[in-house]
């Protein structure tokens, strides 16, 4: 048993989420950062790959108060549980979503240096570990729902998005396509890692203007 | 002076427009071959990178003989001009770009073989000279317009789209998105080269699903 899973990506219009420097650039706009706001508050743990931890610094938490407060009414935890999907353990001690704020769980592989494992654990973040080499994405999905986890909401980056949807972890994805061209082949995209051969199908479940942007919504087809 | 000039791409959700084989792959629905056809008969020329002929050696026809016949009535060519863009005149003699069906043009830079243009031009085929290293696009844009050129349409692939955006020669662009992910950090997207900085900005114009997909048109803002 697996959580319900989506992907929620801010693309431009040629598919890239940042541009070739890796830098974090600003493709939404107020009105889907109020809706990315609300998909977190309706989730109960939000995922991200080292690589964007590296990049961009996330918090990953509910910036509503009003929000947070109705989860708080609700008997949940303010926010989600954060997750970081990290093999070698490679987190910076002084990463944001290692702060208070939220619960953080960090799931590394077995060739995770053992003593940065046992620093975090000592910080009272809980350390997940599965797989030989890169993180086994399936046996994680597991154990977030055997503590509790039904909805998982996976915000990036290129490679991580990439690896759930080949293990088949991903039931939706959202891609908002925000009012410009990034261009460079080495720039990350909604989805890079290797080609899926043949590609993988959806159905499209909604589109709409949204700001000066184009906000999807797809099914992945099995 | 030079042309009303659109790109028209079409892209998976995650941008890509090919995998990393770079073969040619369905991504459009039989809707938007048709609406691809429309804006075909109704440009004045077809302009196309050296890359999308050695990998997907398309004709650039008009498909519609009904549309063909339009054009006719209206004084037109059947088909509109092919132009390649082929810096160092690599185009295969056999290629179906440089069949009889439509007038062509193969734009070359000055470190084209000057053999290979000789035989293309016994061929028929109008050779065009511009730019050092790569083809000078503002001088072909600028030459298509004194022949008479008022409409082009830009058909890819990845590094002629993000070129003529570079240049500031594109007016407006059109993606498909089909229903499908292709991922690959290798893949071509609808803009490679180097990344935009800052972006360009783009102006919504229209979003409509098409198919099984959805049809974005944006204007190039300057
Ligand atoms: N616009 C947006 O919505 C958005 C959102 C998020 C990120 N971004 C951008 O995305 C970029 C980062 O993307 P990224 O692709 O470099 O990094 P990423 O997807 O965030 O992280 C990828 C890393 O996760 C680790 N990993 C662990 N187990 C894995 C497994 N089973 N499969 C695959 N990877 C596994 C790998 O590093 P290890 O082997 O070291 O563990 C891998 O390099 C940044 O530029 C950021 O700004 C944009
Ligand atoms: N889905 C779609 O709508 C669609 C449409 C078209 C293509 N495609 C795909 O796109 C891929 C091909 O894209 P591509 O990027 O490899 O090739 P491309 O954009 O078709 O052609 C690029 C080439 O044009 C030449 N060129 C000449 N002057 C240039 C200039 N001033 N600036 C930039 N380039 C110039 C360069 O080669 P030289 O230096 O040798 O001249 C360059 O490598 C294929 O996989 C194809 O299937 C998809």
């Amino acid at each position: 048993m697996r959580p319900f899973t989506f992907i929620n990506v801010a693309s431009s219009v040629d598919g890239k989420i940042s541009n070739e420097k890796r830098i974090q650039l600003r493709i939404s706009c107020e009105e889907d950062l109020k809706r990315v706001d609300e998909l977190r508050a309706k989730s109960d743990a939000i995922m991200v790959g080292i690589g964007t931890v590296l990049s961009d610094n996330p918090k990953l938490t509910v910036k509503s108060e009003e929000l947070r407060k109705r989860r708080l009414e609700e008997g949940r935890d303010a926010n989600p549980i954060r997750v970081v999907v990290d093999s070698k353990c490679r987190i910076p001690l002084d990463a944001k979503v290692l702060d208070e704020s939220a619960k953080t769980i960090v799931a590394v592989s077995r060739i995770a240096n053992s003593e940065k494992v046992n620093t975090l654990r000592r910080m009272g973040v809980d350390v997940f570990v599965a797989g030989d080499d890169k993180v086994d994405l399936k046996a994680l999905v597991e154990y977030l729902y055997k503590i509790g986890v039904r909805v998982l909401m996976v915000e990036g980056g290129a490679t991580l998005n990439w690896a759930m949807l080949r293990e088949g972890l991903v039931d939706e994805i959202y891609v908002y396509y925000g009012n410009m061209i990034i261009g460079g082949s080495k720039a990350p995209t909604v989805v890079d890692g290797m080609s899926f051969d043949p590609p993988i199908s959806l159905d499209l479940l909604d589109v709409r203007k949204l700001g000066r942007g184009i906000l999807t919504r797809w099914r992945v087809l099995r």
